[in-house]
């Protein structure tokens, strides 16, 4: 498991020039996501670090949920601001490689470490800004959705969307949840049954995404936003968040095992590893 | 009951042009409802043509009902677009003469067939556009909100709305859901509660329609927004439109006796009787 | 309690002139709020009248349940249009000194007196039309979000939101299932959260009230609104009404107890005492 490194904390500066803001920062030393806690601001910075794609792998999601759970757990932590250390992507969803020819016990390890994660950040009692600088498709998509706030770089080629209806598969009701709590029933239902990846701009047009930014300034343009959130007491923003989204979170707490089942079900038959295979195979035609 | 018409498919022609695709088409002789179904496309075409206004009688309730069960199991059929073989109206919703100075036994029938269609119809596993090419009060309105996709004639004479509350007699929940599916719960709540008929403009900004175009590309638009339909592989669609829609359609599946009683008792009132006789004499004073 | 004041009507005056309507008037003489019912055209007006800033007291919240009841049972009452008579302030929401050091009996009929307001608005069935011609926070969001049709005055210096979270309280789930009616889930979500206060072309844009009219012109286009939702017949219209807002009234009735233990717990808490103690110096302060 990773560990705080406070090795990286730098030391109390009596030196320090005024103005200059000494930022104390602890990092964590993680393989696949990096993140940076600013003791001063209260804010940590996620960024997804797991080339090529940062495809949401049983690892990467692992470390996810325990640096969630770590920031979490820290007083010193108000708000997370997440964003990829990859040019051009932000993430590109579930890792088919954990749904193709593995067992039972490997399916119900990962779609359960799926749930997790999506809980602890739907659920999070911290601010949670989105910065996405690349495309997004489905499993990335929803790590965006499930965030407080989305902002995008501008760029017309970044793509976001769940788009697993696209693949042959369908998308799990709570990612629909999520959806319909952020665009509506209507944009909902017509983006999951085409399984579309908007461009930013029509992403920006249908409520998928609050705000775009020009690439340059997407961090600058967090940092603002976040401050923006932190201006109010934790206490009542957090009661208040809670109440907006618990409806939804019970309804997967309540069909957890349920929902497992059905993921296994479904990747076990031998039509969708048929697909997922070939998807691959296309994937690794591209590069 | 109506039967498919396989006199109407044409030969497979061995002197078939190169080029010119051979479209094997079969089509239903019906009293009110045309369908005629491309095979090779998959997609069936349903002209509504009961003249002067395409009401929904009982007749025409079933004839609806069997067409979209047959074409729910042929095969050949992924798709339907409907729309209406009678200038300027699609449909004017259910046929009040069916609710006047009928008995209970006939409420009864006619009230199971109006559930019948829509839990067919919004239930329907196939992609469903309507072309609306004409004026869709009421039921005419339901029938559009129940289709994966809307398009309308951008002519500003024709309307479209739940204007039950204009007769004095209230849409049943059931078309409210739909409805707030469609526009959410503000628009839905102000439009049903003043029986609002809005002119194809309107309609398009409020998202009653997705589309308006201009008549005569009215038939080449919906065949190209089904084909983007179609596109999607089958399994993930239905299964991604059943969760959609799923709430809805068991509300009123568990709910379809007690819907049935309360209709009967609304229309069974006096007030009611009469008011629906003064809007029927109305509408035989405007001929 | 306050009563009928028939003194006020007018007597018929065979002196009329012709073009010049009778207006039989009625009118309650309220301590806190001005109501006029005007017979010929079912119309009452509302008119808040506790300077300085209409805050929700007890008794105004007592005499704002009465006045609606009133209204309510009186058949010759069809509308009312529900306004400010303070300049520049529509209401100031709930009253903080009625829930700073005061006793559990105390804060026990303040909150059952809130609950009684929002049920008897949100549940009116009359036409309800908030004519905000000042800035409306908090409960005084809530009123206005419980009528039927809100129009604003255009000035950007007068704003609306319920701002609960900047004062570190949070807003009940009433408070909120009446936003998510009108606003949808994810306006709702991020406001809520940031407590914010809507200018009103902002507001405007963002659905939370319907309509901007030059403030000079405010009640003339509440008058229009109310002649137009008053052409429906009531009966249908009322049904309507019931059927979009009874899931959500219904709630509040089957949780009534528990929210009212919520509160108290919630308001007990010496943090919060504090906090409210501090506001309302701040207050004091301003003047």
């Amino acid at each position: 498991p990773p560990a705080w490194d406070r090795a990286s904390r730098p030391p109390p500066s009596p030196l320090q020039p005024p103005g200059l803001p000494l930022a104390p920062c602890r990092s964590f030393s993680n393989n696949k996501i990096q993140v940076e806690l600013n003791e001063s601001s209260g804010v940590a910075m996620m960024k997804f670090k797991s080339p090529p794609v940062n495809s949401l792998s049983l690892e990467f999601l692992t470390e996810f949920s325990i640096s969630l759970e770590k920031l979490e757990n820290d007083r010193a932590c108000r708000g997370v601001i997440i964003t990829s250390a990859v040019p051009k992507i932000f993430s590109s969803g579930l890792d088919i490689t954990e749904m193709c020819g593995k067992s039972m016990e490997h399916y119900t390890e990962f779609w359960r470490a799926v749930q997790e994660m999506w809980l602890r950040l739907y659920g999070s009692s911290m601010v949670t800004v989105a910065a996405v600088n690349g495309s997004s498709p489905a499993g990335g998509c929803l790590i965006a959705l499930s965030c407080d706030y989305r902002i995008m770089a501008e760029n017309p080629k970044f793509s976001i969307g769940l788009n697993e209806a696209q693949l042959g598969i369908v998308a799990p009701f709570w990612f629909k949840d999520t959806f319909v709590n952020v665009v509506g029933h209507r944009i909902a239902e017509r983006s999951l049954q085409l399984g579309s990846l908007h461009p930013a701009p029509e992403a920006h047009k249908l409520g998928i995404v609050d705000e775009l930014v020009p690439e340059e300034k997407l961090m600058e343009k967090a940092a603002a936003v976040m401050a923006q959130w932190l201006a109010l007491p934790d206490h009542a923003r957090q009661l208040t968040k809670t109440m907006m989204r618990k409806a939804v979170l019970d309804r997967l707490e309540a069909h957890r095992e349920e929902d497992i089942k059905n993921f296994i079900t479904f990747v076990s038959k031998e039509s969708i590893q048929k697909s997922l295979r070939m998807y691959m195979e296309m994937l690794k035609k591209r590069k």
